[in-house]
Formats: C-alpha cells, structure tokens, sequence
C-alpha cells in the first residue's frame, strides 16, 4: 500500500501531471527545480502585462498563457478568471489535460531536510495523492500508510481502506505564510521547524489551504479549485487559495474524498510586502468572520454527485447567504458559475470520467 | 503566551501535578526518571495480589493504594474500579488532590531527542496544558501557541484566543501502540519516526487515546477519565483507555475545551504479548464498530454544564443504545454512575471548583 516503498526510476506520474505555474517575471528559479521538476509538463499563466516576455530556462517543456490567451479561449467567460493577481493560476488548471495538477509560487525554491538532503517536494505531493486518506478517526501517529507507520490501537478496522485523497497541502520553510497583521507583528518570524509529518485532515474540519505548494487529483476536485476574483477590479486579494479550500474542504467532506497536509517543504523565499498586503486583506480579515461559520455550516444535499454539482449548489448558498455580507459575493458566485461553464467547456471528455471517479470515491 | 520560554529553575507545576503509576511490579524504571519526576509527588495504584510488596527506589514522595486499600476507601463502590488490568489506574485519579495528573506505564523509559537529548516528557505535558487548544479551526503550522509559531493567514482572528486544554497526550517512541492483530503481522515494526509537532484534535473528530503517557486537568476534566471495566471478570481488556478517550473527547467538545496531541515521546521499551492481547481484545475489535458511530453521533443537552452531568448523561445512553450490543454495556453504564458517585464522595470540594472552571471555558 506504502507508495513510499516504490523504487523512482522513471519520474512518478510523469504523462499524468501538469505544473502550474502563475508568474509576472522570468522563471530563473526552475533552473534549481531542474531535477525534478524537467520531466513534467509546465503549464505557465503569466500574470499583468501581456506584451512582457516571460524567460523560461532551456530544456523544459511548458505551454504558457498570458491575458490574451486567456480572452481568446474563454471568450465572455474569461471574466471568472482574476487579472493581476496569482489567482489566474486557475485558468492553469482548467486547460490541463492530466489527470494530476502540482502548482507552485516562483518564490518557493528547494528546501532541505534534517539530514541536509535536497527535498523533491513533487514526490513527497504524488505519494500523498497515491495513498488513500482518513478523514473519519484521526490516527494519531499521523499517516498510517507511509513506511514504519500504521493504525493505532482502537482505530476501527472498517475505517482503514481510507478514502481517495484528493489534495495534498505542503509547507513551508523559512518565511511562513502569515497574513498581513501576523507580518506586521512578527517581522522576523521564521519557520525553521521540520515537522516529518503528513496527516489528513478531518471531516468536519475546515483549514486554510494556501496555494504556493499544493497538489491535487483533477478528475476527484479540479472544478472546485476555483481561486475566485481577487486583483484588479476586485475588493480583495490573497483570498483566492483560501476561497479555494473553504469550497474544497466542504466539497470533498460530502463526496467522501480526503484533503492530506504536512510533508513536503518548500523553501518560501522572501515575504510579500506587509503594507500592500493588509490592503488587499483587510476586507477579508473582517469577512472571514461570516464566512468560516457558513462554510461549517453548509450542507450539500444528496443529489450533488458531482463536483460540479456541488459547486453550483454551494454557489447558490453563497449568493443566498453571503450576498448580504457584501455585494462582492453576489458577484464572486455569479463568476463560480462560469468558472464551471467554462471548465465543462474546457473539458467535455472528463466530464463523466469524472462522475465516475467520484461515484466510487463516494461508495466507501 | 508561549509557555515554552519560562526558564524551568522550579520544575513546573510542582505542587499542583500528581504523577499516577499503575504496576504489579517493582519501580526500578523510575531511577530513569528521577532527574524529572522526583520533585513530584507519586500516586501509584497496585494491581493484582495485594499482599506483595511492591519496592519504590528511594527519595520519592508517594502515596500506595493495593486492592485492599481501594476496597477500604470506596467500600461497595469499589466495583467500579477493575481488578488485575490497569485500568486501576483511575483510582489514582480520583484519590489525587491536585489540579493536574500526569499518567505513565511502568514500561516507558525516558525517550531520546533527534539531538540526543533526553525528553523531559512531563515539562512538555505541561506546557501543552498551559497553553491554550484551537480545536474549531484546523492550523496547518501545527500548535500556534508554540515558539516560532503562529497562525497561519486564513486563520479568523477571533479563534486565536483558543480555549482551555484539559487532555495532553503523548506518544511513543520504539514499540507502537498497536493492536493485536497489527502486533502479529508486524512484530518488528518500531515507531522511529520523531515528528516534532503538538496539534489540537479538531471538534467533532474521535481519537484512540492511549493511557501510557498522558496528561490532564482534573479540576477541568478528571470525572471523565473513568477507565472502564477490564480485567478480572470482565470480557474485555485493553479498551480502557480508549473508553475514556472517546467519553473524554465528546465531553470536551460539548464544553468548549481542547485535547493536544503529539509531543512529548517516551521511549515504549517492550511489547506485550500479542496472543494475550487478542484474547482481551477481540471483543473489542468487533465492539468498536459499534461504539465509534455511537460516539460520533451522541449529543449532550444544554444543561449538561459539568463534567459530571454530562458523563450521567452519557451513561444513560450508554445503557439505552449500546445495551443491545452486549449485556456489558449495561453493567459498564451502571460502573459510570457509581464512579460519578465515588468521585463526587472523594472530591467533595472541588465539585464547585470545577463547575466554575467549566462554566468558563464553555463561555468561549
């Protein structure tokens, strides 16, 4: 069961991931991803001004989008896809053609574990999706199907086949993820602790997914991982990867999938900039107020067999419930539908793998 | 708000914390632990023929209770407390006059730190109770009360307060806490893997709590920390501790206090027997499908604002949903009411305190 146990002669999932990469500058930190990263697919969505040429080191083999990419292939509906801002990232992951999808900040390097080795974090993320998740008991010697671990005395035997893991949540060295207050404060604050773990998250439980080292399985979530409207025009930035996981989680909870955090690191190279972040904050530091209480208490009812299916009821309950918050979510769950017009447009073939995939995901 | 950088000159807790041992033989593995439990007082509960003497090395303060002393104390009521399993243990809990218990098998030697350092197990148990549980939010950078850590961006501002911690539970280095069945098909599997995190175990989600190393506040928690009826005359072993944990954690979900897992590791030296052990624990195995849904779907009423009243409401349905599963749940729900009883004998005092206490932490 341990994907661990594997020997990686050939590059895990080499056909059957895509990286994604949302950028406004030149790609100079793939040189340091080259081992691991030169056999996959890059799938790169620039950011800001089209007319900039992105650098991308030779040798790796990528297709790249930019702003006019984005309006030619989704007509009216590349409204739902944000501008000036790292969200865009999710157009990245609409025109993929995988079945697996690893995205990543440009300021995220390689980090090294205790032993001074040099981690492939993109392993450690496909082992995590491989293996299955435990989202019903929590085991507490962590995850129980990697190498030297088990369940523990007194988990339920029915419970240990696990469920499919849809998302694998990495970490970070050096520069945590903190918002703008948390930087203020803590200006010098560095994570320097190597916790040699991976867990899945419980049912139940909602957590803040941040999208600078994620990995996740396309045809279990993709149409969920929208990263909304943040950027230009918008109230509201450094929102989308939060948005994306509150609907995620509540997502994945219902269809019976699993959500893995921990393991692996990447090295968070330099903070954003505290001040341009509490204005793009703010608004959402008083909204995630109303919005964490909505999404513990949504319900999905039981014909959202589907992603899709789920995701445009919960954009109803997001239109019904948080438009009073703010007129931005009446807008925000308008854009959710045609983030899912335009993946079903995007991705006709999938569809009913998709349901398919699910339907089992959903019998355990 | 970091407990971990006071300078520990009087060991912590020193007056306030009972150290509780259940054994049958002698305490030579406390010389290992001298330099960190001596300033401690000793509550140690002897199983089994009470006309054996059981050897204590010197310098320790401690009080001893055999069977004969356990029967004199609590009279009829002793039936409560089971015989030639240690499961005595919660005897020691009940006898203690102090807001805090440590627990430990006489089986646990002092663990090793990465860097070689040996652990002080009950400085870290401390520090875990004296810092605050986030158990409505899950934070991916683990213990945000820890040093050098914090929450994470996405984390609501008004969760950060956390609420109190009633159970700490620590885990084991070298021989897992595994079941039976895992014993047999993986007799050679050591946990070796030191994974330098403490999580709170989020609302809503069960865990298996092993009773060989772990800590809890008795004024916030102790009347839930009965740990059942195994051993002599009874069908079932080895459950205790996992009874207690799952009473324990629905109790502490109903009012608003946290249970922290993780750190600190002790050093697990030798495995029990694994034929024995499936003879005590078959029952179990079958019983834990049963039990776990039970647990995951209990509800407590709004006036069951201690402790107390929501473990007499929990034998109550103990005895109406999990009596038809075997006859035992019925004397096990009448063994909670005379444990309720027999604590409330022994701690009359502290029943006030303790309602106080709670009504505190359920305000959060």
């Amino acid at each position: 069961m341990a994907a661990g146990s594997r020997p990686a002669v050939t590059p895990l999932l080499k056909d059957e991931l895509d990286i994604v990469i949302p950028t406004i500058r030149n790609l100079d930190f793939l040189e340091m991803w080259r081992p691991f990263f030169q056999p996959y697919h890059l799938i790169i969505v620039q950011d800001g001004d089209p007319s900039k040429t992105i650098k991308v080191p030779e040798g790796f083999d990528y297709e790249l989008y930019n702003r006019n990419d984005i309006n030619r292939i989704l007509g009216p509906k590349a409204s739902c896809i944000s501008f000036k801002d790292s969200a865009c990232r999710c157009f990245g992951y609409m025109v993929s053609k995988k079945k697996y999808v690893y995205t990543i900040d440009d300021d995220c390097f390689v980090a090294k574990d205790p032993s001074g080795k040099d981690i492939n974090a993109l392993e450690q993320h496909i082992k995590n999706l491989l293996s299955p998740s435990t989202p019903f008991f929590f085991n507490t010697l962590y995850d129980p199907y990697r190498d030297g671990a088990d369940f523990v005395r007194g988990y339920p035997f029915s419970l240990r086949d696990g469920v499919p893991t849809a998302v694998s949540h990495g970490l970070w060295l050096n520069i945590p993820d903190y918002d703008a207050p948390t930087q203020l404060v803590k200006p010098l604050e560095r994570n320097t602790r190597y916790v040699d773990a991976v867990m899945t998250i419980p049912k139940g439980t909602l957590f803040p997914m941040c999208g600078m080292n994620l990995a996740f399985d396309r045809e279990l979530i993709g149409p969920a991982m929208y990263f909304g409207l943040m950027g230009d025009g918008q109230p509201i930035g450094r929102y989308d990867d939060m948005w994306a996981g509150w609907c995620t989680k509540v997502i994945c909870d219902h269809l019976g999938l699993g959500i893995k955090t921990g393991l692996p690191y990447i090295w968070h190279s330099k903070a954003s900039n505290p001040f341009v972040n509490l204005k793009k904050e703010y608004k959402g530091i008083f909204w995630q107020e109303e919005l964490i209480p909505f999404f513990q208490q949504v319900a999905l009812t039981k014909d959202c067999t589907t992603v899709q299916k789920c995701y445009l009821e919960l954009s109803r309950q997001v239109k019904e419930k948080l438009g009073k918050v703010d007129d931005y979510f009446n807008k925000l769950a308008d854009a959710m539908v045609t983030w899912i017009q335009a993946w079903d447009e995007l991705n006709p073939a999938k569809a009913d793998a998709a349901a398919a995939a699910l339907a089992n995901g959903a019998s355990k």
